[in-house]
């Protein structure tokens, strides 16, 4: 006799680099979402939600960190049943390039400059690994149709403002601001011609200065170097005079928007550019944007010149900023570090060009929305209510109306509340249920409380201290549970809440 | 000499069936889902936010509308550049079907019964139409883990509560509720047998009522119809006392939650059913769901009986709900009709059965954001502040700090402000910005008036009321444009800002 195949049961998993996110998880991120927007809404900047797929054509070749293995979108191609081939779609993988194509579609009904403000989740299709996810939050603001440096500057300030707004406090977090003409005019000036191959090379190696410090960055433009694991990684080719006339400009960092101090420290800078053209108008796009904050009362302990910023993304052309937190979290080995980047952006003058041929000048930030969310869990700035709801339990199936005009009852005087749904019959399944869902309070109410007018209030909280301090002396002016009018219900509850 | 082939320009437009929010349309949903989110917690619900993308395996064939042409999901398979062919991932195409997933995979650490909601975007490879498209918002709510009807009742009253919630008045919707056990029992009833063909058929048919009513039922029922169009649809081949007997079952609709009546009522329904277990086990449900809501003081002019009501899902196992908004609407054609559904739902207790092998029952509702949203425009409901930035102008580009430091002072007092960041040269290009900002106010400060210490304050909405009426004379107390202090501009703008 043949076997009968039964079709397997379906997985109940996520998708490898996906997951789930409950609860407190969705309501902290809404809260500081919220606390975000309310800035970026101050600041003039409207709303915008494009869909989250794109045609592959529109979405273009602009991916960061292009040094991962299986880097790229998630895509298909469309099948509208006939012969032609269909469109490629993709799922966008950040805001930002599907606000230049947004843009160009409606530049004659927009406002110019636009201001927007975008969030919401983003897709990258890399190789899964511990905390990396395939889809992720974005949070970001951009003005496009400008190239005023004041527009850079305000990014930095709003973008100060809205971590301060969520709960970072003045001095755990820094704006780094760099240009990426002044890199340019660096390579310039050490006489890497401007489609020279290595200058991509070279950006990437000053992006690793924090890492490997200045002798590393020598070795690394130079000959190589053996990193920590023992592999050597090849040099980019540099000669030592080329190198160093790099680690010179790159150890300016931290020039500060300290007005007695700038013209000194741009000075400095000029050494670095020579001559060159391009490196100048960055310096002089810096200076002004030093001056812009500055005089806003935005000073060194908020936003900073950095030389090292560098960003990953190869479509800026002007200024790039990076938001560090500095206060100091343990790494996995125990060992302190600081907290790190949470946020980036700069001006990228191309993007819509793709479209228009024609240049629109742009300037924007992107909030990376889960490392900031975690970063204000460590310091218990993550806000939201996580209260769970009063549980009115279920003592006498054939009462659920009385059950659930208490709760209504609750309800209508803004407290939280539900009626148990489940399975009655256990009477401690239904605490335990009050109890896995956070709940303050529990009412109670037997046939018996039911004949006399009355209800049981079974405060969670304090039981649960109670239970932990074993003793129950230091609370018996406090009972756990206390017997009331069911008249009083709502508002013996009411104090309950009102206490904690 | 050979044509230099230039790299085509992509084309700047979303793929087809996609479109972006702007401004408003973003604002106001968000008020609504947040208006809707403040109801599912007070009853006890808690977020979740899963994945846009799942396995196809996980996701499962349970896609409304079967009758649609290229009704699909957005799938593509993975490739993890190994030999091993990959999983197939899609896009969710509702928030019900991830939920199953989430509940069975963390069942162990939820709470049982696990009350969530869940709002975001789905996707539906469908052939997009005029005003169809491809990615849509949903707003759900589902208690899983519970058999109870008092989990149906909430379902509905909570409908009815978030409805009002977003400004839906009580009068102008009513929540219609079957039970697909009593439909199963009429079928039942006139002895199709349970695995009979035509049962899906005649479900879909029923589905018709409200369009072709009694009439067209009983011809599409046993040997077709001419529709409006002159097209011949087939029967489906009932007999015609079959097909009588379903019509008499549907032209009881509304029977009303009126207590006094409802007995009678649910007599002539048990005629439709006979001695069908399933029919009768149905009606016993939809009896006791009739009393939890009338006794919360849910009455008929919130939810009502309504024996037409089908539901497209085939996944429904009990209760069924549609919330239709009763005001009138003009069609295309100018004629009066109803709005009709905004949110619908049911019992569903087998989809996460199909991950266990253990049944576990489940009830929701499912909002359709952007019709509800839609409906809210028309009634004048949509809330979300949609007025524009105070426009900060710049007449000298060397005093960009001063104007700067105006827009500051006016956020610091919660009033929205910018400072103009286009090209400053033409002065009329700057109102015109501030028109379609919709700013209610812009500050004009040349150097003259900096000398003085004054600004211009220039109220652009009673401007744009005094050019609409052409005579100055009733606006004269109340001039368009006024000199202050610079000390005074905050509160000058204030009071602007309060008068409207």
């Amino acid at each position: 006799m043949a076997k009968i195949k039964k079709t397997p049961r379906p997985k109940a998993e996520t998708p490898k680099g996906f997951r789930d996110y409950f609860g407190a998880d969705v309501a902290e991120r809404k809260a500081m979402l919220d606390a975000i927007a309310r800035v970026y809404h101050a600041h003039g900047f409207d709303p915008l939600e494009s869909a989250a797929v794109e045609t592959v054509e529109a979405l273009g070749k602009f991916l960061p960190d292009v040094d991962r293995p299986n880097e790229g979108v998630f895509a298909w191609q469309e099948d509208d049943g006939t012969d032609k081939p269909g469109d490629w779609l993709a799922l966008r993988y950040d805001l930002t390039a599907p606000l230049a194509r947004v843009f160009a579609q409606h530049r004659n009904d927009l406002p110019t400059p636009y201001r927007r403000y975008a969030m919401g989740p983003v897709w990258r299709n890399e190789k899964p690994g511990p905390g990396r996810f395939r889809q992720f939050y974005q949070c970001d603001a951009d003005t496009v149709g400008t190239a005023s440096v004041a527009a850079d500057a305000e990014m930095c300030m709003m973008l100060a403002d809205a971590l301060e707004a969520v709960g970072i406090e003045r001095g755990d977090y820094v704006i780094r601001v760099n240009n990426r003409k002044v890199l340019e005019g660096v390579l310039d000036f050490i006489q890497l011609s401007s489609d020279d191959p290595r200058r991509p090379d070279v950006m990437r190696t000053i992006d690793k200065f924090d890492k490997v410090g200045e002798g590393g960055v020598l070795e690394l433009l130079t000959t190589g170097r053996k990193d920590a694991s023992g592999a050597f990684i090849d040099g980019v080719g540099l000669d030592v005079q080329q190198a160093q006339s790099v680690v010179q400009y790159l150890s300016q960092r931290s020039v500060v928007y300290d007005q007695g101090k700038t013209a000194g420290r741009l000075a400095s800078m000029r050494q670095a550019v020579g001559s060159s053209e391009i490196g100048l108008e960055g310096i002089e796009e810096l200076e002004n944007l030093a001056v812009f904050c500055a005089t806003q009362g935005y000073l060194e302990d908020r936003i900073q010149l950095d030389t090292s910023v560098v960003r990953g993304l190869g479509y800026y052309t002007g200024p790039v900023f990076e938001a560090e937190l500095t206060f100091e979290i343990k790494d996995e080995k125990g060992r302190p570090r600081q907290f790190g980047s949470v946020a980036g952006g700069g001006r990228y003058d191309d993007l819509v060009k793709r479209f228009t041929g024609q240049a629109v000048p742009a300037t924007g930030i992107s909030i990376g929305v889960d490392r900031l969310l975690a970063a204000l869990r460590m310091k218990g700035q993550a806000k939201a209510d996580t209260t769970g709801p009063v549980v009115v339990t279920v003592m006498d199936r054939d009462r659920m109306a009385d059950y659930q005009k208490m709760a209504a009852d609750l309800r209508a005087a803004d407290i939280r509340a539900e009626v148990y749904l489940g399975n009655p019959k256990n009477f401690g399944n239904q605490l335990k249920y009050a109890d896995k869902r956070g709940s303050p309070v529990a009412i109670i109410q037997g046939s018996d409380e039911a004949t006399r007018g009355v209800v049981q209030v079974k405060d969670l909280v304090l039981g649960a201290k109670i239970a932990e301090t074993a003793t129950h002396e230091e609370w018996k002016d406090q009972p756990a549970q206390f017997e009331c009018d069911r008249a009083d219900m709502v508002a013996r509850v009411r104090a309950i809440l009102d206490r904690k």
